[in-house]
Parts: structure tokens; C-alpha cells; sequence
């Protein structure tokens, strides 16, 4: 970020009066430009006791397998967000059940919200974003080449769960430290 | 937002190839400016059987009450921010407890998400955003002049939850339908 969103002019970066964080700030105008957050709305989808997973077409970690997730858009809710990403990834119209985790992914500037789903309709397919789409018995999960941490934490949660019989919310913060990344359960 | 924050140049509004949403993109290096949701981290405390509100010295709402709650920062977890906003608002040292409500607030682009919690530290003081804090009992909560429906929602939940002994996840979409406002419960 190097100019004003609102005139164009160049930015600079200080701590504005009475806050306590570095601010991208306009030289002309004066206005402060803060960073936030964003959200990816995903959800685990369930049909005839397997999950839907869809193989990545896009970068980061294309061709590895994830849920349908992606980030949520202005006018939704996260459910809503979830369950466009399930038609737009895998083609699925999908009822969203409850709140399965959260996951803060810290260094990304990221909150991962996932829910529990089931098919609302019978039938899936291949969206532009996704390379394949495959129903997985929880034995054929393809581990070693799930696309991120919060996914990998999300599927395990939502498993263990599943053997409970029970529908907890769980939450894990991910960041960088010292090098590597740590994964804390919440 | 008018200009390119990575180049300064004039943006225009169109949908993208592959895209459905108009965004803003830059008319001189292309470049797609996406738009999000941000998330307002807040924790409701208790402490000897009652809760900590805070009068707000700010607008939206000045003046009226609300338990602590501002936007997530980047590098913080949704916890961390909720914390942080109890330090700020309020003085006090909390304990993050479990996840108390999510409140998708759709006009404003906005994501509420609160957690009970619980003073890490005896006493409390009144933060540079604050006019006021105070200890209610449930009796004395002041419903009419609570600043955000959020707030209601989540002290509501809070209080009818402890009243079972319970600790659940509650939901709730808010906006604009036909000239007002219309929360619906998830």
C-alpha cells in the first residue's frame, strides 16, 4: 500500500494520535488507512458418510486437496460465504450446519470460520477453481497432500467428532515462531 | 475508494474476468482491489456474578453501553483482539473463556464475534474510549440504552445460558430488509 485509496496521494506510515500501531497515513489528506483481518468462510461437507474434497486449480497449493473455503465477500454472512464456496468449488448446493472450528491463521492476517454440511441436493462437480472433486471414505483421506493447516485441523476435528457423536467448535491459532510454524489448540 | 493504493491512479468499477462481483480495479496496472467483512473481537466479563459494560465515549453511539469490542487487528487472534479491547475500554486483564456468539452484521460488512469471559486480575478502570464502566447486576443491565443490537444479542445468550448452566455458541444475522432492520437467529 503506497498511495490514498481516497486521493491518490502518497502515504506514509505512523502512529496516529492516541492510537498505539503503525498506520498508513495520507500525506495530503490525512486520512488513516487501517489493515484488518479477512475471513475465509469454508465448510466440511458429509453425503452417504464420506467428505467432499476438491483438488486445488489455483495457487497457493494448487493441486493439493482442500474443503471448499475461500473468502468471504461484503453482503454475506460466513455461513452464506461457506456455502458459495461449496457451489462455486465443488458445484454442490449445500445445507450449513453448525460452527465446526476457527482458526486464526496470524503471520496470513487470516481467520479461517468452517462449518459442518451436508448436500441440500443430490450431486456434485468440478468448479472452474478446482481441478477435481472426490468423495473420500475417512480410511482414503489423502493426508500428505491436504492444501493448508487449518484444513488438516478442520477434517481431524470433524472426524474425531463424528466417532463422539458430538458437534464441538474447536479453534487453533497458527503463526510463524522462530522460523516454523506453531500450531496451539484453543 | 477512488485511486489505486499501489499505483495512485484512477480506479473503475467492473467485474473481472472469471469474476461475478463488480470490484475495484485499477485503470492503469490492473490491479483488483477485493473488498471484505471485518471482524469486531469483544468478550463479555464477568466478575462476582455480575457484568462489566462500558459507556461509550466515541461515536457510533456515544454514550450508550456495550461490553468491550473494536476491530481485530492484523497479528492478533480473534481472542488476543477481544482481550485487547477489554484492556483498552475497560482497563482490566481478562481470562477468554468459550465462544459466546457470532453476529454477522450484512449492511455493514461487518462479522461481531464475542467471548465470555472472566477478570484475570481484581478492579477495572475506564479506558480513553470509555465515559464510564460499570459492574450490572443481570437486573440492572440498561436494555434501553445499550448501544448495538450485537450487544443485546450477546448479553441475552449470555445471561439466559448461565441461567442453564450451559455454554453454547449463538448466532445471528442482522440487516437492512425493506427499510429496516431484521435480525434473524441462526
Amino acid at each position: 500500500m503506497s498511495f490514498c485509496p481516497n486521493c491518490g496521494q502518497p502515504l506514509t506510515r505512523k502512529i496516529p494520535p492516541g492510537d498505539h500501531l503503525l498506520r498508513y497515513v495520507c500525506t495530503a489528506c490525512g486520512t488513516i488507512h487501517y489493515q484488518n483481518p479477512r475471513i475465509i468462510a469454508g465448510c466440511v461437507i458429509e453425503t452417504e458418510g464420506k467428505l467432499l474434497l476438491c483438488k486445488r486449480a489455483i495457487e497457493p497449493r494448487l493441486g493439493y486437496w482442500t474443503h471448499p473455503a475461500g473468502f468471504m465477500e461484503n453482503g454475506e454472512s460466513v455461513a452464506q460465504g461457506a456455502a458459495r464456496e461449496a457451489m462455486e468449488e465443488a458445484l454442490a448446493k449445500v445445507k450449513i450446519g453448525s460452527l465446526l472450528s476457527i482458526v486464526n491463521v496470524l503471520h496470513a492476517h487470516q481467520v479461517h470460520i468452517t462449518y459442518r454440511a451436508t448436500l441440500a441436493e443430490p450431486g456434485y462437480g468440478v468448479g472452474v477453481e478446482s481441478l477435481e472433486t472426490r468423495l473420500y471414505d475417512e480410511a482414503e483421506i489423502p493426508w500428505q497432500d491436504i492444501a493448508f493447516l487449518s484444513v488438516r485441523f478442520a477434517l481431524q476435528r470433524y472426524l474425531e467428532d463424528r466417532r463422539l457423536g458430538v458437534e464441538r467448535m474447536h479453534g487453533q491459532d497458527i503463526d510463524w515462531q522462530h522460523g516454523k510454524l506453531v500450531t496451539t489448540e484453543r
